[in-house]
């Protein structure tokens, strides 16, 4: 990735840099950026990968938190569904079982994450950007940001441990208005139901958030690491199975006729999601 | 049960027809109404057997959602108590093998229902009418309906799987107050602790829910189910065993002095619920 | 304990005295008032052995409830840390040890409590003291308490199960703030997180929670408290094993120097909790 931005690679030293993310490392706070605002940080197969990449290095440095943003207004749109219009030359079933593959790693990528991992959601999410926030510590979010998982829509079923982390967090019968009736949460329902931790006016949003992340950064760092891996430990082998589960329940989804057939009017522009 | 009342079974066709339910099947919604008004749709031996018939045939026919729904102002006043008075040959201990057996095997139809299951609560709800909602997909509840569940008030201990369920949804602290101390919630209160998803103005509730649950018939019926059996089936073997457990305890408890005192109480008019 | 303050143990008859505790047992409720109202009825190392004596005594007993509550303004101030300060022979390792296994075996005594376990916490709450409450039934709290853990601050980790059960109340990412980053709760706060039952004002808080805790103790004992034990007994053996860890991580961090700096801090002044 070296002939990557290397622009804020440089001025700190050891960060690496990335074709699709900002990396950063200061007082103690590890920064990764999504950085495709002009695809509103759609999800490619490069990000996932460079995901999974800046997360390895950021759980190994000497950071003390760990936090994910996006760049320009949106937070993340989820999945780039250009992913599944490159049939590779084994077919679908071959791209339904690479694309599983990658899923699996990238959701393990965040279940195994050993520090206090927070969600700085600067605009609205879809998709799987929002179901991994069940695997984070801390969402904040800017009042104008949303939470979308249009799964239904689409053909296809739960991912990033959602089926076990929102209902858990929410109750059941909140959950499923979000998994299987695709109902868009504004910041403030998603913080009344426990998905977000709290929600601040998108005027202050910026420099309320990193002001008290800068103050958590100067806590005890092996107390803090040690505490998130307590209460993440209980129920770690619970997600990594759910994970299995829910990789192999969409391998199957997304070879079926109605998961094709909603993607192919996704593209043909008829239906919006 | 040919000399039901054959009103709504004709004109759908293949739809049974029941002595204590009304079911129908259009635009892809099984509807399941409770249909004894006059009893304020309180369960009896008969209700439960049809019950379990017709979440049988919905589980299996080709609709894409199943609802629950009352006739008349009351949702469901639960347990039929006199189907505590009819003392069988065997005495108290074959009615209560004979009660937990049924009851083992209701629930049971809920913790298995295969596609999403939703409650319309028309009015007030009691008992095992109450608990059974948390194995509930979606519950959408008029204004002025009620949820109360009066066990120990009765000498009994919960069922319906909401020892689990409650205290995971409401967190421990709320669901004592209801499942030990008889706490009757308004729908408000019971939407704020997650036992309800939404609540709707008595005057337009049913125009509301059903314009809602017509576009959730309209969604892909496989993605649906499998999403639904995906976030159910995490805990399945958990609420079969709370299941077993729940009437294990309650066949004791229905034979105690403590239970037959409090029930006599009841029907002497000495206690009000 | 024939030499502690008597006072209120003789009226009761049956009551044992204790020199940091006023235990009453009253119309069917068990009392445990925790009586260092000058220290802010911080725990010492005798009043641990005292409460776990007392709850033995509860449990046991023909009361129908069981209440812990404070004297004065505060309800506890958590562990005392001059339980820190005496270095016993064996070193720091010796007094990590020593207050593991009286951690453990204090925390088990809430986990097999086998009646309903109410708090009434009349004023701020710190530490152990707040992370024990996810181990009762019901918590009424007035509206000037508090609730405060701060771990990391100490250089410690949770403990009283809470590294399970308040993620399993609030949700992860409320419960993360409150665990890690020290948040702290106000009544209003920790009741819509579901940790508080509900919130009186302070001027009836005592005399409208007594009412309510009087009708509660003459429901049928033995249902209470088989509802109790079935709603408890789902998640007994995790509760049981979440203790046991969180007690080995204590242990370590105890004698980590993250932590005996931290708490050198707190007694020179120079942190503030």
């Amino acid at each position: 990735a070296a002939e990557g931005p290397a622009v804020a690679a440089s001025p700190t030293g050891g960060a690496k840099a990335y074709e699709t993310l900002i990396v950063t490392t200061e007082d103690g706070i590890a920064t990764i950026r999504l950085n495709r605002p002009q695809k509103k940080n759609a999800i490619t197969l490069e990000m996932y990968n460079e995901l999974m990449d800046a997360l390895d290095v950021a759980g190994k440095d000497d950071s003390v938190i760990t936090v994910i943003t996006g760049s320009g207004n949106y937070y993340c749109s989820g999945n780039d569904l250009n992913n599944f219009t490159k049939i590779p030359e084994g077919g679908v079933d071959k791209m339904a079982k690479d694309a599983g593959d990658l899923l699996l790693r990238y959701v393990k990528a965040y279940i195994d994450f050993p520090k206090p991992l927070i969600a700085v959601v600067n605009g609205p999410a879809v998709g799987i950007s929002v179901t991994v926030l069940g695997l984070f510590d801390v969402v904040y979010a800017t009042e104008s940001a949303t939470f979308h998982t249009p799964f239904s829509q689409l053909g296809q079923s739960p991912e990033g441990c959602s089926s076990y982390t929102f209902p858990t967090i929410m109750g059941p019968a909140k959950a499923a208005e979000v998994l299987l009736f695709n109902k868009k949460l504004t910041a403030t329902q998603a913080c009344e139901l426990g998905l977000v931790t709290e929600v601040f006016p998108d005027s202050s949003f910026q420099s309320e958030v990193w002001t008290r992340l800068k103050a958590y950064a100067k806590l005890p760092p092996k107390s803090l690491a040690l505490s998130k891996q307590l209460i993440r430990g209980v129920e770690k082998d619970q997600l990594h199975a759910v994970n299995v589960t829910e990789v192999e329940r969409l391998k199957e989804r997304w070879v079926s006729d109605e998961c094709m057939q909603a993607i192919m009017s996704f593209f043909q522009g008829k239906s919006k999601l």
